[in-house]
């Protein structure tokens, strides 16, 4: 029997799935498989992006699983993101026609603004993903506010061509403003989320407002090691922090499962990725075992603020968690 | 001689006080006398808002210093701010010429965002400061968005009812928002900095921009025991540390002197308040030594993170710092 997530209700009535697959740092190479394994082993939910580079190859293993009958498109939900560089009013919606094209659907259940932040159009002929760099490793930004991209994801919406539409990377003084302006208030937040970085005001504030939260980088420093981010070398692996581990092995399950146990329990949907076929069922059942209460409040209290994601410790020089 | 602060230029060409004199919980039955005495000793920039209740008074005190030619009004730098519940649109004209009446001046230098909050419109005959509470001590929010009110703001400068344009408790993710839409980028930002609260990458934010920053509550915790806040009783006195002692003893200053020279040395303006005489002229004379590069490190050292004026510590469910 394949394993499956539960899933949430959005604001909107729309069913998002607990537990999805993030494709954040899959390569080219292995991504069409990866996805066709994950339909495999139950993954409905795929949480993908302009910025990933694999939407293309994404988009390859969800037709081989459709075509062999494995799901049907109803049964998926896909999540793609909104680049920076896009953010331009009459820039928005052909992207997200590409975006949809690249990975040969004609809707996505969920399209993210990836980021606060507007940089300036780059064609995607010149160069895609864009990324955050122009010539000369300078940042270009666009002028472009995010009430305006906001609005022009909402005629998406309206359009059908997105189901939901979601925030990434919004702090809670951004999302009250999206609150004042928005006609449709964003179904999902997502946002870097682990025991170091607790953020409960954020997800108290989401909570109030019935937008759905969903952590990324689940395990703390981990994703961030590869990217050799000197600051993810330097906070203890979580994995082999005490309190996870003796959690984890109070309960049979490993460390990685603890961490992300300790986000869906709380309503938190979670999306991570692996390249490893068991842990890839291991990370899809995470919500077949419940954390005490005194538990969940043992793995709050490693909150120290640490940030991972913050775009200044990639040299990017905008400080949208300043 | 009567002491006097140095001033910066701000981006408009403006000359700004470094050093002025915050009517924050001034009382009224003081208010004229501190403001008319503050004059005396050689403040120039009075720092105050429609939510400290006092202008009426304050402008009392200017009045008389004007009445007996102490100073001219253009020697002066009146500073106010627009409170939550006049941000929208067709209220920021009228609650300002209020403001402006009850200072008897006909222009501010500097007008501010008091917050990046807004609130349902209170008619000043209904409730005048309105504060932040409703009925039941409910809170209740208006969808004005922030570039609304900016763009009212702007308009009051295009006027010359306001010399500036300032913003204040925004953080650095909305400042970058204001930038994509500002016609006038804001001349000044006001925020808490104190040595446990540093917020470089903000200043540093706001150094690129030409954006002058106002430190407030320059002493950390100390301005908030009358609060009866918790959390500034948890929190060491800053006048006490034993690092600003050690510093302040070396420069035969008091520790109050070193945290407000922290701050200039760095061109960072300061509006400390003090209601004794004394004091008063010790917190002017604090750019006339200077802080050695090691004590200046020392004091950054000192940073936690630690947010006094925050919304939640009052009760008030607006999460503008999560």
């Amino acid at each position: 029997m394949a394993l499956s997530s539960p899933t949430i209700k959005l604001s909107n009535g729309k069913e998002m799935p607990l537990v999805g697959f993030g494709l954040w740092k899959v390569t080219n190479e292995t991504c069409a498989d990866t996805v066709y394994n994950a339909i495999k082993t139950g993954y409905r939910l795929f949480d993908g992006a302009c910025d990933y580079g694999n939407e293309t190859e994404a988009g390859q293993g969800v037709k081989r699983a459709l075509d062999e009958g494995l799901v049907k498109r109803e049964d998926l939900f896909i999540v793609s993101k909104l680049w920076n560089s896009f953010h331009d009013k009459e820039q928005v919606k052909p992207i997200c026609k590409k975006q949809l094209a690249d990975w040969g659907v004609d809707y996505f259940d969920l399209f993210i603004i990836h980021f606060p932040i507007a940089l300036k159009y780059v064609a995607p002929e010149v160069r895609y993903p864009p990324g955050f760099f122009y010539e000369d490793k300078k940042v270009e930004l666009s002028k472009t506010s995010l009430e305006t991209t906001y609005q022009a994801m909402e005629e998406l919406y309206d359009e059908g061509l997105i189901k939901a539409i979601g925030i990434s990377n919004y702090t809670g003084t951004l999302l009250l403003d999206v609150e004042r302006y928005a006609r449709h208030m964003p179904h999902t937040l997502q946002i870097e989320h682990h025991p170091y970085l607790v953020q409960q005001d954020l997800i108290d504030l989401c909570k109030s407002r019935n937008i759905a939260v969903t952590a990324y980088s689940s395990f703390g420093p981990q994703s961030f090691l590869e990217l050799n981010l000197q600051k993810a070398h330097d906070a203890p692996v979580l994995f082999e922090h005490k309190d996870i581990k003796s959690i984890a092995d109070k309960h049979n399950k490993t460390p990685a499962q603890v961490l992300l146990r300790w986000a869906t329990q709380r309503g938190i949907a979670v999306i991570p990725k692996s390249n490893n076929q068991s842990r890839l069922a291991q990370n899809l059942d995470v919500c077949s075992f419940d954390l005490t209460e005194e538990e969940i409040k043992t793995i709050n209290a490693m909150d120290r603020g640490l940030r991972f994601n913050n775009p200044l410790n990639y040299g990017v020089p905008i400080p949208i968690f300043a």
